[in-house]
């Protein structure tokens, strides 16, 4: 079972790219990551293609890599289209960081790319195909019969909502501390230029922005948008060629959500990639987590293990989650500020820590970074997350 | 680097299933294997999921092998969802092989599945999504445009009607090879009990059915039908538990298509399975080819280095490929009559050589059958098929 490296990541800008591709997008991601590994495009025994959206926003389904990645000299190589909602960037990741273990390939590349500008109401519906359709007739009575929520973009953000809701009566966390997740992530954010949003924003902000899904307002919703990112995996033998800190893939652990939802899938990818890389949550310096919604970084930071049951909103006041303290969160500006492009968000969490434990965050840099830590979930099984995927990276 | 042996297989009928699901037809597939191995859903470690169609036809996108597999107790495990358009089903296994190969899980399982008779031609549309978007009008304009056919079910018969006119023209077959490759399968099919159509025919019969894309008529194209077929795969330990023959998974190779076809993805697929595998065309006992359209299973038997260039028709008319000659081949009843759900397909063709090989194949087993392989292709990248994926069975 052979050890997995990162060797080259590449990220394009997140945003609202109205005038972009979906495969320009993918291949400047592609080149990038290529020249960060100093390969060459024939060098690439495998390619795993995370995209959540593109089927239905524009109908091109069954073969989105092969079209996708038609002008990076990738074609030739197996290529392998991944769902997973959410979470297909890390999925795609997962399949990448197996195909080098496995000894199919010595390099292999995972790409998460997604388009969503286009059109505003149909990418709020492709979203929603991250649920079972059978499930969404029953939610849009639960959350909209039952709680008189006169407003909601996103079926997705009315269920955030409503985890939202018994959270802060469970755990004493109030409407401010979403709203503090908020400002520390594009606080983050301002400090990464391929983040959707740059500028600063207050608390109060955040409490005044329109009403999305009681309690959530805006600003505590991660936004609409598009971006790429792609990472090269390969095994020790090709890592040796590369000069600088080597970055391992210590553990990258894939679960489904079940019916019960109990342990969460969030809970127990995370055992698993704990115990696989032999650390644990004290060990973590840095870390990505789906920040979906403002309170789900909150609840996150408890199943990780970063915080005891009901002690989240304490370790956010703590400040330890701040870039400064002893375990910064989503130094990218997590999904609500860089940006959260749907199938690209697990590729880029992965890049954001891959450049930290190289130390080139630049303003943005964790001093002394050695594990890292990612957390993606996707798509919405009820009560669980339908996929959920942790990984650990050690710089070595 | 773990051997991998195929510990069960499960397989629906195939055929016009109006009253079925997606869901049911999937249980369906997974309780069978799961019987067949011996092992209880708690025990599966990975899950990869084949579909290609669902999207369009149901708009259950991102997270269609969670709503699949929701009654199967095989939630809580990694699934991934898979799409590589007719090739989707191999691909889901060859990252189950992987899974195996590299250590991640002990047992994983691999499914196709399909629903596609609720509407004819929202599925005839779903499955031209399996070529580039933006070929499908150059496509259209140079089929419709160009030959003046005034019929044409699917843009892909057309193309497949483009490509037969120029393997008679090169090859010297005639329109009397094309039918007899339908009547063969149709053979092999009438002896399947999971076969899509059972009922014997003639060169008579399949040269007087309508006419689809010149010279393709009805009978020569695969039909539009529903199905699941699932397998699942272990390692040497787990392999011990079993009595009986073990059949063993020599190699999987997945590649995508290029933009200039040549060498064809099949045959490049085909030159790396053998390889990997230590074997050779000559070798192989029985074999199920992607037969989409009757005039694909002769530029495939050259491909694989069945036949020399040009003389798959020779090959064919030796009877070779019927059962009871040298190398049956779609002994199952091919695409062609077994049918085509066309995400299940790349596993339903493992299943019927998994079967081949153990000699459980009652009226059409092969007698000695050793070796094995199976060839499946999927989308349209122009020339070359997007993706192409040859697998290598061994009975030891």
């Amino acid at each position: 079972m052979s050890t997995v490296f990162v060797a080259g990541v590449g990220h394009t800008p997140f945003g609202r790219l109205q005038n972009e591709t979906s495969r320009r997008l993918a291949s400047a991601a592609v080149r990038e990551a290529l020249d960060d590994a100093g390969l060459e495009p024939g060098e690439i025994g495998a390619v795993y293609v995370g995209n959540a959206a593109a089927g239905l926003l524009t109908g091109q389904e069954m073969i989105r890599g092969q079209a996708f990645l038609r002008q990076t000299g990738l074609l030739g190589a197996p290529i392998v289209n991944v769902e997973n909602a959410c979470a297909s960037g890390s999925t795609a990741f997962s399949l990448a960081v197996n195909a080098v273990r496995s000894g199919m390939s010595d390099v292999a590349l995972a790409i998460g790319v997604e388009m969503m500008t286009m059109d505003k109401a149909r990418a709020i519906h492709a979203i929603e195909t991250g649920v079972v359709i059978e499930d969404i007739a029953a939610l849009r009575h639960s959350v909209y019969g039952d709680d008189d929520v006169s407003c909601g973009e996103s079926l997705l953000m009315d269920v955030y909502g409503s985890v939202a809701r018994r959270f802060l009566a469970d755990s004493g966390a109030t409407a401010e501390d979403l709203a503090t997740v908020s400002v520390k992530n594009r606080f983050h954010a301002s400090l990464n230029p391929n983040a959707q949003f740059r500028s600063q924003i207050t608390v109060e902000d955040v409490l005044g922005s329109r009403m999305v899904s009681e309690p959530l307002t805006l600003l505590m919703c991660s936004p609409i948008g598009d971006g790429a990112a792609a990472l090269i995996v390969c095994n020790s033998q090709r890592a040796a060629r590369r000069s600088g800190p080597r970055v391992r893939v210590a553990s990258c652990s894939l679960v489904s959500g079940t019916n019960e939802g109990r342990p969460s899938a969030v809970s127990r990818a995370a055992a698993r990639a704990y115990e696989s890389a032999g650390t644990g949550p004290d060990d973590v310096d840095v870390a990505e987590v789906h920040d979906a919604a403002a309170p789900a970084e909150l609840s996150i930071y408890e199943e990780l293990g970063f915080a005891r049951p009901g002690e989240g909103a304490a370790l956010l006041r703590s400040g330890d989650t701040r870039l400064g303290g002893a375990k910064p969160v989503n130094t990218s500006g997590g999904l609500l500020s860089k940006g959260h492009p749907v199938g690209a968000t697990g590729c880029s969490q992965l890049v954001e820590l891959t450049v930290q434990l190289r130390g080139m965050a630049g303003p943005r840099q964790v001093e002394h970074a050695r594990i890292a830590l990612a957390e993606n979930g996707g798509g919405y099984l009820g009560p669980d997350p339908a996929a959920a995927c942790v990984t650990i990276l050690m710089r070595e």
